[in-house]
């Protein structure tokens, strides 16, 4: 009876701490702005046509802090049309699956997967499950499972591994195209940015007509330090809080991985770049990609005029790339929705208690705006 | 009552077959020889001091053909002695797990271990567990798990994924520094290479003094295709089995793992110089590296001055490492020794039955040494 | 006669020109700080025990704007003692000569050079007779050049390829261990950054002792565009003048060179990491490595206990290399001071007319600085 | 009178020593085959439609041996039509020019030339020249000559550069479609390979039609070292002449330039990926790529589906590329020719005296063939 109750509370528990952990506000509706492009039309990943995002949140008892997060470059059946993607290491301290492969072949094969970082054997053999599952690929026996990672181990007991194969394909199974929820969820349930409470922040460009009207979205899964720069205002300075400052005994180290879509019809190699410049915007934030740190980037395009099929009668396929010259924009949309979701990260993370009572505090966000005040990024 | 014999059946065909499948005999005790260098003594990779190789063989059933095999860079807490280490990706049609962070870091931190395509995440998951093992490592929250595969899944049951973590800790535990046994045992248990039956294979070379006297050892899991040359013999073409003949209708595709143990002191740079070096020792044997293929390579040093403790007090290490002039022999030692691991890998594979009835036959020995009389190869 | 006096004048202009162009102060200096590291004594890549740098500049007529920088890492016979180093390519929009030796032996054996992009051939084969002039080289038949470039070809008559061998050579002989000079001198002599003259820049850190105490340094050649911010502060935003908008017709492309220098004792493949920090401190600049930029990093380490002579009775070296956990605030000081040094090339720079009478106006450094007073950077 | 003597007395040697180096026949023309896939029309790159080849020898006096080889992917302005290219570096012990834009970019737009190690400045000096020879790219400012070389030292005084831009000029110019000419010319002139005379070596494979009907075309300039096989033969060991072995004190060293073109209209992400199968291919000859090697390979495609016009009005560009699947066939086509194009380098060039009164011999044929026959490569 007892042990029931016991359920009970932890269920209740979870259910208020999920909760509290949904904070509604992107930093932007604070008045803050990133660089100088528009966003799309809800500023997350799934302002790309066809993209679609699920969690799965693990917050059980007092130990269990950690979760999945999923990315789908389109709703169909993907080990069958395939999409182009690229991975870039910004620092490879990490145990991200399927880089290889993606980059050989220039394809990814399977849903993205972001989890922590000794779950990922588990996400993996969950997508060849995913895969298999579909009819249509009832004689495939290769699969190249996509999963990236952060280590949430200082709230979560990762040593426990507690996340299970149905985890992921419940994750899997509940991505949609609704805007993304952020903060404390999924994949970045138990993260840690900047000595804060980090976790899965969003953000998304559109370019303009005459750029091609391509639109740029970023997912991130924040758990990584430097010195928090918010717009450009040295918040992480103000806060006294920041690697290398006297007070905080931070590492930097931690990791952030970054998935990449877009719309716009690259080739394996163009994507690739793309990739690049998604570190150059986690540079924006304050990250300098610590010695410790897996930071990784998968971009993919969803256009379908560059999609492959699994199987094809054609030796030839016709694919309508975008020119070199048209890459710029786009790499400006990356960098800056690629800033602007590790502080939409942030801005959604509310503190958590976790693992051995560990306590990591959301980033207080009256005073960052006081900040930002002071340095004219957000007017009185 | 008719189960529980058709247990002891399969419990008895795997006894037979495993007996069937231990043939005594490398290449060269046929008198062929590859390249100029001398063998280590027992030409194995464990004539590597320190290095230890276990293997996992699973043969039940009619479906079941596949297996686990694990490569211990030296007898300690690999975790808390870290060797030097580099991945290179001849060809990255697969799924080798742990190549990032080995290229940032330059180290391997666990044992590495072969397998099936579509059982590396389970063997990545026995790995955490092996590592989490040692009292040392109780609070160690981020292991790098290294596994390489290829797809037995002509032979074997893939789709099931047979392998189990207990299957890894036992190929780990079974390791040894005996001479390796080869063929269909471990992760080649159900490998095709060149239309036969490969599997395991290893060779090695000792250096002359004049050259530092390393040594150098190879051990490969075959399951590729080509033109097969057995030290220069055209073999493949005289026995009329070779891709893109008008007999037979190979796609050339499947993989090869190559792991590469020296103890020469070199560092992680010189690793995956080395490394390249094996994929033009498999060119050597016919192999193109076709589309579909993975071929990976692992190279380490076991010498202990490049070792590098997990933690230390020092900021700086002192590595003595091989200056760049050295390493040619070591190239040349590379090269020869996976060519002949390769074919050695052939020459002690036996016929195989497996999923659906599908047989592959073992490489024809007296064939083969009749064109090698042809050819020059063996003495008469 | 006429003649004669033509030459006068030019002389005249270039000496009156190269007056105008000394500009005194950093950013630093106007109260401006970056990031959060103290600088080293003169906040220049100097300040790194060992490096030299010299500039020739070639201000002739109307229509060459163009010159050549070269940082020495040592004052030896840098063939003889060759020194670690790595490059990283952030985008490979540029001509650099070198880098596949680089990479793969992981040493630089001459100074580096840094010209207009059609000149890396002069500077390359005037570094070979710089190489050649050491009497200890007189037997050298190989020799790695290594030259980066950015193109200065909107003020600078770049297809007239005025910078000759003697220029090369002359940059190379007046190098010294100075505060470098910034601005409009050597390499940057006809460079554009963000729409404003850019030129050459430096900065450098000092970590604590509690760190190792290393010293970074910076150089860069600035010649690209983005959305420039100082300091966070969004200068390009507010002086209406950034890519893509409205106003400013500007591609963005362009190129950096970036050259990092420090007396950590750091192997190549550490060298290679800290690379890449570099473009993530030109990403804090406003910076998005456009499609037609070439962005590369040259990054070497001074310490005598990494050096590798060319030829050497021993087959091991003992390198004393400093351990990974002790790269991050070596990463994060790269970043901070190539920020700075970015910023210094625009503070140094001053207006600039050139070929077809082309302008490019400096930075306007007091529009600059109450823009920064507004965004609480600089205190009024 | 005298002098003029001498000068008529050089030139009479020049043309006798380029008489006798004009070896006519290929290995395969003896008998000897390479592979299984048939040959070309004419078995040189220039069965490539549209591929055009020219040399420059430089027989001059006692000490000048050397030269330039010209390859011209199209005979059009290849600036303004650009092919797909990439570059793989077997091993970067070498000066290549062109590599990092080549693989940002993925095309090249000048010809490529071959030359020797120091003349590599005044043959990108020269690429620039040709490129702005076209009236159509008079306001070009940015040239990505593509430049490889070996070290012909030996033979040649290198350190003379004698090499002009007039000469690298003139083998572009004089570049045709014909069969190649192969042995002691152009950039092969000076060459040393597996101790004997090596030089400019072609090849070429036509793909049956089931697999497209694709050619592929090889040339190298050969210098480097190993333990020659000719066909699988083990040449080098019979002639008592190879690396490692107690009589020659060879390093091994040289570098091998590797030159791929296909009509198959492929992307540069699988061009990069066939240039890689031309290192399996050197392999085969018994090269090591020796730590002293410059082993780069540069692939292209002719096909006009996949070229890139200089400007266009589109963002867009239609590709019609070959699917990932149908890349074996032409991984095996590159292998072969790459193999047989080495041999032929060495079966073409002469004895040659030069620099110092060094004599490097041909490989002796006769000698050859009979090996050939003992080991049944050769019917009596």
């Amino acid at each position: 009876m007892k042990q029931i109750t016991g359920i009970f509370f932890i269920v209740l528990l979870a259910c208020s701490m999920s909760t509290l952990s949904a904070q509604d506000t992107n930093a932007r509706e604070h008045g803050i702005e990133f660089g100088v492009l528009p966003t799309g039309s809800n500023n997350t990943v799934t302002d790309v046509s066809g993209v679609q995002v699920g969690h799965k949140t693990l917050i059980r008892g007092e130990h269990i802090r950690t979760g999945v997060t999923a990315i789908l470059p389109h709703p169909g059946n993907i080990f069958q049309q395939k999409v182009p993607a690229a991975v870039y290491v910004g620092n490879g301290f990490g145990k991200l699956a399927g880089s290889t492969q993606i980059n050989e072949l220039g394809t990814i094969e399977t849903p993205v997967i972001l989890t922590n970082t000794l779950s990922v054997p588990t996400a993996a053999d969950a997508l060849i499950d995913f895969t298999f599952g579909f009819d249509e690929n009832k004689n495939v026996r290769s699969v190249n499972p996509v999963v990236g990672e952060t280590n949430d181990g200082y709230l979560n007991d990762i040593r426990g591994r507690h996340v299970s194969k149905e985890d992921v394909l419940e994750a899997i199974e509940s991505a949609d195209t609704n805007p993304v929820d952020q903060g404390n969820v999924g994949a970045g349930t138990g993260t840690i940015a900047f000595g804060f409470k980090g976790g899965i922040g969003s953000s998304s460009r559109k370019l303009p007509k005459k750029s091609g009207g391509y639109t740029v979205g970023v997912l991130v899964q924040t758990n990584f330090g430097g010195v928090l720069q918010v717009a450009g205002a040295p918040v992480g300075k103000e806060l006294e809080k920041y690697y290398m400052s006297d007070t905080l005994n931070d590492s930097a180290d931690g990791s952030c991985m970054i998935v990449v879509a877009t719309d716009a019809p690259l080739s394996a190699r163009n994507l690739k770049r793309l990739a690049k410049r998604a570190i150059m915007g986690l540079a924006r934030t304050g990250g300098i990609a610590s010695n410790g740190s897996g930071d990784y980037v998968i971009a993919f395009s969803t256009a379908e005029s560059v999609r492959t099929p699994y199987r094809s009668q054609e030796r030839i396929q016709s694919h309508n790339v975008l020119r070199n010259e048209a890459m710029s924009p786009l790499f400006m949309a990356t960098l800056e929705a690629t800033e602007e979701a590790i502080i939409n990260s942030l801005f959604h993370a509310e503190t958590m208690t976790g693992r051995n009572g560990h306590t990591i505090e959301a980033l207080p966000i009256d005073e960052v705006l006081d900040i930002m005040k002071d340095y004219g990024r957000v007017k009185d």
